[in-house]
């Protein structure tokens, strides 16, 4: 059993079951996107965490070890074709130098990590249409010098 | 005159002057972020914005024009390489489809428009390192269908 | 079963009873364009069009849930081969500019939305070989500043 | 002197005499996309387009010969980056499979050319938000078997 | 039953009873290049050859309908590398510049149709080693202005 | 001087003199497709051939040598996007595995030179559009076993 | 039966045997190099090779047809990365000008064919560590004017 | 003075001079391949055969610290265009496994080193053609295991 | 059985048994960096390791031939995605002309062999956040000039 | 003034006054390969250590605020071509997963910091060939759940 197979396993019993994300989050005591993302196989599980999905979801109980190892985090594609993806991505293409020149005035030399972060997604009602609200907070890292 | 010129000449006043993309972006009365982009070239200003960011830094009269026109936005390197920028691209790779499913899972088929869209940088404290708090607001954009 | 089973439970329902795409899309009550998008897994059905779909063609009951689903829109090749598609790619490449050039003109600084979006397939008849007349229409959307 | 420097030559007095594309495609009595595309080098002009375009801008002498020059015909970008020429690529990567199939229903076994080819833009007025309207009018080419 | 399947079973029969793709155009009166293209499922049959093929090859009834329709006309490497065929390719890029000018001043600004397109393989006996002789015949197509 | 200098030298006096690729391949006594490639830098002219090139269009001397000097035959282009060119390009990607079989049943198992190569260019008349032949003659060269 | 599955029967029966390509090609009387490259599918047999391959190695009958068909010769990764192959791809890399500096001015203008073409490998002892010696020898085909 | 610089100088000095590089190479008293080679910048000379380098050809003094200096081995085109070099390159696709199997076989597990390394280039007179040999020379090294 | 099945054999032993690469490493008298590469099928074993692996871990008695066999190296993605691996590829990115200056300074022209080659990863405490220490370890292997 | 002028200003004066990066490193007490990535521009300085670099190197005082400046971190070829640059990334693509292995078995689920990290390069003499010894030392970053 792969991280795939539970990942194909988590969807079949949340179509049937008709969960939604935010529910799995709560009764696994997680937020909403980090959730998921465990649950598409690219992020691993604690023991506690692992158990608790299992058990919510009904899965196999070999699966708790499957959400526990560490994923290997490869995407299907470079260059994202999805409209919903692909907008993120030109953001990051758009706007990639100006977040650069505004981080490293606020911060100095260094980035925004990937890895010590997290992400939240938001809806904010607007009587012109609802707008979605995507925050991304990362522990900054100033490059060394040795 | 072309965007780049007036990008370069905005760069050789700021170190010159010793601004901040923060000072700047209040003497025009703009956010920091939009601002920083409309003087990489990245995004058009109003013509009330062009002659404020004329006036303050001294730029040539002609420059006004070229701040107005809308830009062709392209990027350099389709996969980014620089390490600031890289993470937000390995961010947009190893959480895409995560935000697919919790976006349309919240809002229904569609997409978080890139275009009525504005972006925010905050730094959070932290005394385990500060955190970059980046906010993105767009537009939820249902599918038509016809 | 997933959006490919659909898709290829339809062509071969279509092809044996002989029907078109037309046909189906009246059957429906939607465009042809958009129509066959959604049975090639491109565009979600709402529930009422995905109960029509089913019972027109004969479909496992199955397959409204699927027809439901949002569906990632990705396509098999980056610079389309097909001479058919291809020479709709040429077109983007050769007036590209040129449609940014004008549309630009005639709307300010924005983009013709992809998402609200419909497309139409015509036959004109013409004593020098029949022509095609494809109409694209997207809502305009200015960008924003903030 | 080459079709670069006739279109810089162009856009240098468009943007000194506040000209549009619109007004330059009626002085020479020819479509607003037309003509802006032989403006910026993607088509060749008769003899007697270039000489009124030559006149009506008061473009140097030699500038005739090169807009009648046959243009070769390449893009920056295999694949753009532009939101705005981006979302017309997207169109046809998320509708291609779609238009090969409702155009060939129409038609039989070919294509729509890019050659025997125009287009158009127009602006619908809408409440909700104007919308683009663009037409592709191709002649239908047959594949020949022999 | 798709092309590839009828492809596989025409290469099968071809193998067991030692026929050569001359053999099997002579025997549905059409040219060897477009027989043999069609038998690879690059391009679709009318009824009365299919029927043809159909019954010479003695393939099974169905392969007739899938003869019949349209191929989508992709190829496997973008760069070809078998040496074969990419000779041809280096043809291309190494004449095609030359073939640009030569086509474009006998016929002026337009191109040759790949698609009202036939194409010939001779054998030229030659002391010094035999020779391949390679027609392409295709339609002039002038680019239209609007 | 390079190749690429004796090419814009050629391109100058050709468009003043308003001679054609024919008139220049007349007055050096080799064929126009060649001639023209060699004006482009993409052959290498004998000594004869380059000294009489040079006396008919008036070349400064040194250009001979020049002529003569084998090159580097590089592209642009990998992929070509020219719609001229890519229409030759698609031939070798649509008819290629069939020219493979067409040929190799001919001749047995090798490949089509294109070093010992040549290419001709011819109008066909015809009153539904005239046509362009273009013929590609290349020694056949067997594979060696040994 | 095909080309892949024939080289899968002579690598198993190989190392069942515990065969050497040098004692292979021993047995059918030609050279280590070039029996290694039909037996993994790149060159096609002589009818005579093929059987005598066929017995030594006790491959099945039907496999003599296959080892005689003319291959199509793809390779899967058009960079290389295996270590041994990479070093032969970087020494193209860094002696290809340097190669063609030479060969012209020994041979004048043309290549070195790959398909009149043979190769060897020796192994040189040496103290300070043996040898690879690699053969290359193609037959110079002089450019063709015309 | 870069390599480049160099370079240059050394092909117009060859030029003028009517030199070949197997008299240039005689003169520094090292091989034609791996002189021409430093001339193009892709190797680097002791100082003693970059003084002869600069004395025989005439170069300004600085050039022998160029010569010396050591080179960035890079190539222009990851897959090489030009006629010559592509075969080169064909060869490494066709015969890499082979030559993986058969160089592994003589040696054993690793590689033959592109580094500790040389190669010659001789003609071999042939009635039917003449034929380029070209010998590689690379020391065995063995993969350590640890 | 395959390079792939033995791996694949490993981790299933390996997980059910709960050990470590370290633990592995021990029992067979290697390194662990090694030991872990020759068993994802990287490097190859020598008869007395293959035997040790295979009676430590139980593997079937075929796995000990199919670990001695070299291996073909090829990896699944030319420009790394999953976070660790991308941040060494980062680092020669980053540091490659740095390294490239420092090292030639220290041995002169040439570079540090990938074939006598050692690795390893030590755990250096810091109560700051504990540290990853890599060594890499490869012989000087200088040009050779000829 | 940019970095790249800085950095050509350090190599003509390293050239003139035959420093090497050593001598550098130490004159400003930063290591050798954090000093030399500084010169290349991959690396900003603190205020105090340009001016130790531009009083010891005799640049332009101007010098010091662009070294201060944080660097835009790209490099020219994706995948590198020289053979010591390669080698290393030869080493991530043979040994990535590898490392992966190791890493988290050691550490847990997370990365090694190009961030906070450092580098050295030893010279290891060995009878049989000195060896380069290098040395990567990253924070530990495990991923973060939340």
């Amino acid at each position: 059993m792969k991280k795939i197979d539970v990942t194909e396993a988590i969807f079949a019993i949340k179509k049937e079951r008709e969960l939604t994300w935010e529910s799995i989050a709560e009764a696994v005591g997680m937020s909403t996107v980090w959730t998921t993302s465990a649950c598409l196989g690219m992020n691993s599980c604690s023991a506690q965490t692992a158990d608790k999905l299992v058990s919510f979801l009904g899965l196999p109980p070999q699966a708790a070890k499957v959400l526990i190892e560490y994923p290997t985090k490869v995407w299907d594609q470079a260059l994202p074709q999805d409209p919903l993806i692909y907008r993120l991505y030109e953001v990051v293409g758009v706007y990639g130098d100006t977040l650069k020149e505004v981080i490293q005035e606020k911060f100095g030399d260094g980035i925004m990590s990937a890895i010590d972060f997290s992400m939240d997604v938001e809806k904010q009602a607007d009587p012109k249409g609802d707008r979605v609200v995507l925050t991304l907070n990362g522990k900054f890292l100033p490059y060394k010098s040795w």
